[in-house]
């Protein structure tokens, strides 16, 4: 029987506002990466949803990120390596204080936005991500790309890498996304996104842009909680997979 | 044989800025208020006083702050309960990845700046940040003031509770700090600190303003590192005291 | 006729987040409290709600706020007069760029959250705030509670002092505000809303908690837009209002 | 007779931290790029860095930055143009708040860091930049290297571009900057630096690496000030450019 780990970004507040449903996607998601601070995620968020997350068996995921609230982690920085790594260290440190409080262990690092697309491709700052993992766990479990440079890094370093893929997203004849900001990047057709789902649960392919069966392997998918809908859609993804046949457990 | 243990704030840059002198002073204490990122420490910094610190067998200890970079850290603010005690946890987590790396552990707490007078009479914030300390860890020591709120709810929540004494701070005849601004509040004179610091270990007594003999009991000194010659001042306290047969240790 | 101010707070949000709906408070408003970067509002934020206000001909006021992003400005926090100062000015100075920009100016200071409710008896933090005031333009009106030590500094440095009133706050028989946290202390019947704010307008009166008729003089009614269905009501009051014979117009 | 400008950073201090020596550099430089708070500079900073200019007649200049305190701004960032353009405006707002404070004005603005090399070929930022002083004050001169983005954009929107050279950089045989990190990029040899303004102000020459005599024509040096020994090497180049006739004074 094929399984399935069904992650998602939780604790994206800060302060005063709120972003995530984090209730309700908790009760949809396996592994719940939690914003540490750095783009989003303050203390208390941290801890309510560090509790949450271990009251419902959810495993709890380092959401590392640049330093950038006024930017929501979305802009790519030229961070030095060694700050990089220290910084991701710290984040894991933190959110590590509640998960263990909350009777758990932070259970694997993903990085976010700028970083998540920087670390496809940018050697130095991959390998950054990588020795800041390595400073807070060397046992960690990575959450990336198929491909990235962050999961070859990751998996040299001997840390589990685990890849991800996204049922919502278009995906080119070799299997990389296509870019955001390309006509057809996103797909919103909520019936598609289930059946991209199933499909790479069940047999690791999806359809690309031009209908070719192209493969993607993945031991996780990536769902989305921050827009209208995204959490019924959610819904819906899990339910389906389950009939489907497809286990939905975490990959740790 | 008398001992005492030597405390001092280190790692109280912030990026491209330095304050603390972190490889001398590290060469004269026995333990180390490392900056947490919140009045001032940047993951770089934290990772290189830990390491530091690490090699010297100077111990590590967390220096929690109000989240006021721009203030230092020296502005009382009203902080709920609930947040407080959150960050607390965050800061303690934060620095832990940093021990751990470097091969030991977070030793204890101790509160900064506006936070540390705070909690010398506010019940609700000193009750917060024995709960962030809880959080992190039900079995770490809290370094505070004789007499304070803080050392009394840390010990009735079974956390040891260390006492610490300012050998150039005026005393009152209760005991007290003369609070600063005051006349006279901070001893100026080196030979006085030096003496003082002596009669403070061996004897657990200091001359108060009026030449009054207080009692002073304290397991630990502090001394202070950011400003001129205060590191030199730092090394004949040491050395008087060693000097005088007290045994200067950590006092974990 | 009597003619009243209808103000409220606007571009609270920060970055990816978002708070207040702007754009349907600036179609009730006539004087909008802008948030200037330090307990919300970004640059882009500041921007385009000038631009709004500026084409709906609705006043510009800075609301300055403690440097909070994290507490949204409401933890009260010991901030030395000069530095408070100096961080009002900063925070007018950023605004008045962006209300220039859209071929007005700022029209008037109103403290935020924490600030606002320190100055109405903190000698020191309210002289803080006029002698910021004061730093950026020695004409600018001040907005605040009636009574407040704010208003009789404000005036006596020989700004324009200009009172508002709550007509969804409850009052004492003295004319001050119910401390929230305490019974009743918010009006939450709509309709009570709406007719308070008509007797406060056209009659500067008020019942208060016992039923007493109370008189308190405002300028300008306080409107919140944060809450769901705030905006409604805020339309319904400036409706009523207007029904009423009262002439809705910025103080300014 | 010839006559050149000096400018230097300021103000790069934050809060308890203090950078550059503001006061001494203020007896040397005629153009004062005073730090906004982005990168440094905090607002009683600013404050009194303005008022200590202006009575010494030296001009006031807004060191504009990406939003980084943590890395001093000396990492480049994808802002996107809006939000880059809306925050550069912001930092001028807030600076000229103390400018005229002290009886002046911001008499240009100067990008820091990361955001200054960024717009030497960047052309997107580079217009951001110049859309940000379009937006405080269309009549701003824009300080930055000759041949950049930055300045030919903003002269073509109409601002005035001036040009800066270093006497303590190498240049290539090209006339740009030898980039920091290659051998000999830095000139540190005190009496050279002095020789190089000299002939960069009289002749608007400068030897490049290789001896060949390299045409830079600028209108103002930049001198540092963060380093020890700076800002004495800051008054002996003023001193002899004064000695060799020619004349130090502002570009505006």
């Amino acid at each position: 029987m094929t399984s399935i780990d069904l992650n998602a970004d939780l604790g994206e507040g800060f302060g005063r506002w709120q972003l995530t449903d984090d209730e309700r996607l908790l009760s949809v998601v396996t592994s719940a990466n939690v914003a540490c601070g750095f783009h989003a995620g303050d203390a208390v968020t941290m801890r309510r949803v560090c509790e949450q997350a271990a009251e419902r068996g959810v495993r709890i995921g380092a959401q590392v990120s640049y330093r950038d609230l006024a930017g929501f982690g979305r802009r790519a920085m030229d961070v030095p390596p060694a700050e990089l790594a220290a910084e991701v260290a710290y984040q894991i440190g933190a959110l590590e204080v509640f998960a263990r409080a909350a009777g758990t262990r932070v259970s694997y690092v993903k990085p976010h936005g700028a970083l998540y697309n920087r670390v496809v491709h940018d050697e130095e700052q991959a390998g950054a991500v990588v020795d800041g993992v390595l400073l807070a766990d060397a046992t960690l479990p990575v959450l990336g790309l198929p491909g990235s440079r962050l999961l070859e890094l990751a998996a040299k370093a001997g840390l589990p890498a685990v890849a991800e893929a996204f049922a919502d997203r278009a995906y080119t004849e070799q299997g990389t996304l296509v870019p955001r900001g390309q006509d057809g990047a996103v797909v919103t057709d909520p019936e598609a996104v289930v059946e991209r789902s199933v499909g790479l649960a069940r047999a690791g392919v999806v359809a690309s842009r031009s209908g070719a069966r192209v493969e993607v392997r993945a031991r996780s998918l990536c769902l989305h909680g921050d827009t209208p809908g995204a959490v019924e859609l959610a819904r819906r993804v899990r339910a389906r997979l389950e009939e489907s046949g497809v286990r939905v457990e975490a990959f740790v």
